[in-house]
């Protein structure tokens, strides 16, 4: 029970920041939009932050676990994209609590809980690694020099996608939205692949639509 | 001398801006650093709000002179490059009120003073130009899609690598960090480029090293 009450909080916290904001939003109005005393939420939750770095925790996981995922298959462009498209709509789903939000970064900044710098390093890790496969599997013809372009590229369009569909509100419908930013990614992908990997990039789309 | 106090006013914002972040500082602080009164300072700005539009004003205004500047001049890859590395330059001065900074975007959100939407709107649409440009020049080959790609690339690029230079403090040291981006920019113009136009980047990076 308790534990269910500490869910529904993380669910409607996560709520309230996606749709208002993380600076925005107390603790007394998640406690009030649940119908829950004040107490209850500090029974879970001492502060906000608390509220926070459970979430980040959580986005984290949901993240990992999809890299997992996609090392367990055979490499080629269409897993590749079908993973990107995963990961952007974890993004979206916590994106009142992403990192790339300066918001958000501001809270974590001074503190010890959230290890950002070293979360980065390793999925930037995952990338070269997944550059990699795909060359050896002939899905991608790229030098070392490439690579090195293509994780710069999808860490920092990775990062900040999110923070421009939101600056300019581009379309309310996530769907179109995250599929606007594939597709971009997808381009900057077929640029290096072989006959095979835009074969395997064909696949994806005539699949995914 | 009026007129000068503004601007002194103007600089140490800034500084102080880039420095410790916009939410943080105050006119006090401002005023303080400045050794003038927080009367002297409201004389010229009432609120904080009215030193970052004031500051957005000038950072606009040296935008739109360095993409008048480039259309001045035949089109060719290495006078775009130069253009982008000039742009950098002027986002990282302005780093602490960049618009693509989202405490900053927060601040201007609810306000008609700065049409944000259309500024991106008119920068998109000087890129699109460009690269028509560059096409017929010769410097690059693309098709109608290529451009749109390269404009979505570069606008959303163009915005966020100043935070992500800023989020992980890559580097203190603002040439390197410039370089670095502008380098993965030269790096995606490459992959269009004719032979004509890879020499223009080669020529680029020859006279900037």
């Amino acid at each position: 029970m308790a534990q269910k009450t500490r869910e529904r909080i993380l669910q409607k916290a996560l709520l309230l920041f996606n749709e208002v904001g993380f600076i925005e939003v107390g603790v007394r109005e998640i406690a009030r939009e649940l119908e829950i005393s004040p107490g209850n939420l500090s029974y879970h939750f001492s502060k906000k932050e608390d509220i926070l770095f459970a979430l980040l925790k959580q986005f984290s996981e949901q993240n990992s676990k999809l890299y997992n995922e996609y090392f367990l298959a055979p490499p080629n462009n269409a897993q590749f994209l079908t993973l990107i498209s995963r990961i952007f709509d974890c993004q979206y789903k916590f994106r009142g609590v992403y990192i790339g939000n300066q918001f958000v970064q501001a809270e974590i900044k001074n503190e010890d809980r959230f290890d950002y710098a070293s979360i980065a390093a390793k999925r930037a890790a995952s990338f070269k690694k997944i550059f990699e496969d795909l060359h050896l599997a002939g899905q991608i013809s790229v030098t070392a020099e490439d690579i090195s372009f293509l994780v710069a590229h999808i860490t920092l369009f990775g990062r900040f996608w999110i923070s421009e569909a939101t600056l300019f509100n581009k379309s309310p419908d996530k769907a179109q939205v995250i599929k606007h930013y594939v597709s971009l990614l997808s381009k900057q992908l077929s640029l290096f692949a072989t006959e095979k990997g835009t074969n395997s990039i064909d696949d994806f789309w005539s699949k995914s639509s």
